[in-house]
């Protein structure tokens, strides 16, 4: 096995770029706070009070705990970059209310104790359960490194004793292991912040367990007088029991609950050196990227198993892409990168960051999308799978859902998104990400500070400084983007042979490196355009935008003609422009396209006369994740082209 | 108003030709039994013995009735044109059994008089009663015109009388009409076979009082108990009930549904010359062919709704295009013809007849398809709106259906195919469609004989000959198609100028006809490109391909690459080749086009080079009604072209 890396804490990265630090600081002033006034509002945060009765208003969804403990969680990442005694003080009033909703046994769960107590633990399968636990745990690390305050981590040391109790392979234990996977990879955070292996290994089981026959699942529907057969989903590929984990070798099934497991696997790879779980994770993630990958980095097209379909299968109409599934590729990308420290992993985890979770969230962090289209057309809704019923319906971003997990979801990864930028090892110091700030890591027992000076992503230009507590030999691994042709190099000013010394993605310079060393690193980023897979059937004759890490769409305000009109020929020179007025100032690419002459299509649907007259239109591309940000309109990722 | 005209009744129209007569005959022979059996398994006949009881199996369903009663009109066809002893005797034991099931007060419905008694007449929006009871006034007055036979035609004319005393605008009545139309048009035929004006008052009751503020459907939820607003369709132009007929404009809704109404409407409008209906249905006609029809006369877009969505909204892959909705098509397309011989109308019923509605039946009659999507993928299914679940699944043709609407409609259209091609009126002998046959009908008084000699669809030469009883003056409208340009055609060998004699798609010669005319016409049939509106997104840069009614798809059966990847170049020559072995005897059209060299795409899924390297392909095109008679798999009528 390569050498492992552990990713350099947000709490270690101070960003000063003008990309993500004024995300981290909407998503502080506006995002978390609406998200609080919403857990409020619905009901969410009384829950926990456990004074809901029958007939009452806002009864405790089975999943309402984790919307609130996710909010807790991306809390307590800005509380630990930016202080806030007020907003300290909200969490701890609402963990003291979680904290009373304990039961003697350590149990907790709004749900099943104010709403159906008899049903505790009866339907793994379906009822989330011991995912709401999960983030629970999460909230509980995060808000402990946060604060140093124990409280909630008290509260689930004694309920994760309980459910350690409740759950194994040993005599009198249930076999069991949730439909939706997260407490696998929350545990395994406990046993970080805890250092107590106790939490691993019940990780491990909850993994090794998944998938054995009997079927838990089967066994569980029988106990509560169901038919096995009578499962909704139908197969048990939709929450990855179908097998043993370790004979897993397709991504399917729902996309968010298949991420949090494999980063669970991830996670448990590394720490046990777990070669099985290491290679199913290997297969899988090939598998995914092959052929079941949006260019966005969104993943699962359908909304009938918010999950994966057939290889190639990618709409674009109705791309279901959940923003959570988008996350959950991140964190399972960033995982990836820990065990092998290999570009395929953080190109994806790079494009996911800066398109399809990214456009999760509005740019005033006060919406949010639930799907993530790669194409909008009046009537059309990803998030149903079936016509909106009017032409009047805009898809567009929502300020809540019913089934709220993408709002806190989006907010603690951004919150958190200096955790994504650096790893070190051993020997090594690996920079997988680019964006100006400063960051302090130890490597070999030196402390050594990194200096970004870039407009990443508007511009391939990055300025690297070192300080380095001693003169220290190591090597610095930097990421050279699989998007990235022709990048140049240099070291205090002498040109490096990029191509000599990259592997796997990365540029790796060796030497003893001591304060005052600078690197510069040029990624051009010329506007290029991107073909898919002739399988994807969906994007036949059809060219997408990208420059530097971006992807493009075209939106109908920018432009005269309705967007499906418009034809991209090959010839036609694409022009990145840099306009700070715009959407919280981004590039945008401009080109000249055609489009059709429509006066002889008056009351003429079809017609044996291809008629190519048409006319030019001015073409102006956004970047993917700033679209639905002015008048929500037509949108398209993917653009007929012609001419080649 | 112009001159109106009478369709020459499928009985005086025999066909010899090689497309419809052997349709007919399997029709008659497989189709017709096959759904008797249906009928009898499924316990759709023995509902009629009301002995259904709560917690036997076979609950009779609100529709069943209908699917019974749309056999027994397919079968009286059939026993119109080719007497069967045997089949009459089962049709009389049915109706026997249906007889028998008619209540004192003349009520007769299987599941409102077994299953919900206390029903009755209580929820017309939804539960279809008036609809089975119009299904069973056709079928009524089919048999009786078949075999002379009253029985069924008397039970209706009580049940009919019932329907009159419950719903009217007189004191004590109800103001009700059905959710879904089908008894207007009935009605109207009631009346044709009984001479009895109620039968047409009681249909122009049903038409008016649609729509009219406050809304029945609203009074009669109130009046269950339920909110209006809860109507789980959402919006009345679901059921064209969101306004009073006269002032619809757009086509909407559930297609069928609407199909019926407007069917209906110009009935009315034939028979009592009301311009405001007539106006209605031409309004809604223009919307519909401007932008709400698939090129195969497909309607209805959406599962979702059954039915129309918004303009140039055309998916392929999930078309629903509903077999009902092209029958229905062809249905108001023949009504309108009636009451205007303008070729607009002829040419959306000869395309939904050889194309949307055929291919709604295998060739071996035994198979049936509800949706009629234009593109096929492994994992879709047009039926649900939503991913099947496995790239397994693949979409075809059903030997049955719970909801069986499709069935026996297909059954009785191919039955009375005949009804389609002939029209008089005072002065005008009209032929709107080609096929070899006899056909006797009355011209002025006169006995005419027309013959036809020709090879079409699979031919555009057609011979006429007629028999005059006497020489008599009148006109001969012959169809000049849409598809067609450069018709040539001459009387008694001497050629006529066509365009000097055509007027909306008719070539119309008037002379004093005598026995031994004959008149020849030549319809060009090369193979057209043809090409959809820009707006229909979906078609952009794709072409299809037609020759003379017939459209085109491509099978994966016929090509060595997955038929996604082809793509037509716009200089490749198409060859139509008659081969009597495929299909039943099909003319295909041969090609050669390219798709791309895949080396280059193993393990990418996106690249920014394009790849020009491609390789040819034999592209064999097959017609529309015909496909998935062989292994079901991929099929495509629109095909990316490229090069122009």
């Amino acid at each position: 096995m390569s050498e492992l890396y552990k990713a350099v804490s947000f709490t270690d990265v101070n960003l000063e770029d003008t990309f993500w630090m004024p995300r981290m600081e909407t998503n502080r002033l506006r995002t978390i706070p609406i998200e609080y006034i919403q857990c409020k509002d619905t009901g969410r945060l009384d829950a926990f009070k456990l004074k809901w009765k029958p007939e009452m208003p806002n009864e405790p969804h089975i999943f309402w705990d984790s919307d609130v403990t996710k909010w807790i969680e991306a809390a307590a990442y800005t509380l630990a970059t930016t202080p806030d005694t007020e907003l300290e003080k909200l969490l701890d009033e609402v963990i003291e209310d979680i904290a009373s909703a304990q039961q003697k046994d350590g149990y907790l769960n709004t749900h099943f104790t104010a709403v159906e107590p008899d049903k505790r633990w009866t339907n793994l399968r379906d009822l989330h359960e011991l995912y709401c636990a999960g983030h629970m745990m999460e909230a509980a690390t995060a808000y402990y490194q946060a604060s140093g305050k124990r409280l909630l981590l008290d509260v689930m040391e004694r309920y994760t004793d309980h459910i350690i109790s409740v759950f194994g392979i040993e005599d009198g234990k249930k076999r069991g292991y949730c439909g939706h996977e997260e407490i696998e990879l929350a545990l395994v955070k406990m046993y970080h912040t805890t250092g107590d292996k106790k939490y691993l290994k019940q990780a491990q089981y909850f993994v090794d367990e998944r998938g054995n026959s009997p079927l838990y699942f089967d066994i569980e529907a029988i106990a509560r007088g169901e038919k096995p057969e009578d499962y909704w989903a139908k197969k048990y590929d939709y929450c990855q029991a179908d097998k043993p984990v370790r004979e897993h070798d397709k991504i399917a099934g729902h996309a968010v609950r298949a991420m949090y497991l494999y980063s669970a696997m991830a996670d448990l790879a590394r720490e046990t050196n777990d070669i099985g779980l290491r290679k199913a994770c290997d297969r899988i993630w090939d598998d995914m990227t092959n052929g079941k990958i949006y260019i966005t980095g969104g993943i699962g097209p359908s909304a009938a198993n918010e999950g994966f379909t057939t290889p190639y299968d990618l709409p674009n109409e109705t791309a279901y892409a959940e923003t959570c599934a988008a996350i959950g590729l991140v964190f399972w990308a960033h995982r990836m990168l820990q065990l092998e420290c290999d570009g395929k992993y953080a190109d994806e985890m790079e494009c996911a960051l800066y398109n399809g979770a990214l456009s999760g969230v509005s740019l005033d962090g006060e919406k949010f999308f639930y799907a993530n289209p790669l194409a909008a057309h009046p009537g059309i809704n990803p998030n149903s799978n079936s016509w909106a019923g009017s032409s009047d319906y805009t898809y567009q971003r929502s300020e809540w859902f019913g089934c709220a997990c993408c709002p806190p979801n989006i907010a603690r990864l951004i919150a958190s998104i200096g955790n994504y930028i650096y790893s070190v090892s051993d020997n090594t110091l690996a920079i997988h990400l680019y964006s100006a700030g400063t960051a302090k890591m130890q490597v070999k027992n030196t402390g050594v500070t990194v200096r970004q000076l870039t407009n990443y992503p508007w511009d391939g230009q990055i300025a690297m400084m070192l300080e380095v507590a001693h003169p220290t030999e190591f090597a610095i691994k930097m990421r050279i983007p699989g998007w990235c042709g022709g990048a140049v190099a240099s070291i205090n000013g002498q040109e490096i042979n990029v191509a000599e010394h990259t592997e796997r993605g990365y540029l790796t310079i060796t030497r003893e490196w001591q304060t005052g060393d600078h690197i510069t690193l040029v990624l051009p980023m010329p506007v290029e355009r991107v073909y898919s897979h002739p399988d994807v059937r969906q994007n036949n004759g059809c060219v997408a935008l990208q420059r530097g890490p971006i992807v493009y769409c075209i939106e109908q305000e920018d432009h005269e003609v309705p967007i499906h009109r418009i034809i991209l020929p090959t010839q036609a020179e694409l022009q990145p422009e840099y306009n700070s007025e715009l959407l919280g100032g981004v590039v945008v690419i401009k080109g000249e396209a055609i489009t059709p002459e429509m006066s002889a299509w008056k009351d003429v649907l079809y017609r044996t006369n291809r008629l190519n007259a048409e006319n030019k239109v001015k073409l102006t591309a956004i970047p993917y994740y700033a679209w639905c940000n002015r008048t929500p309109g037509a949108m398209r990722v993917w653009i007929p082209e012609t001419g080649g």
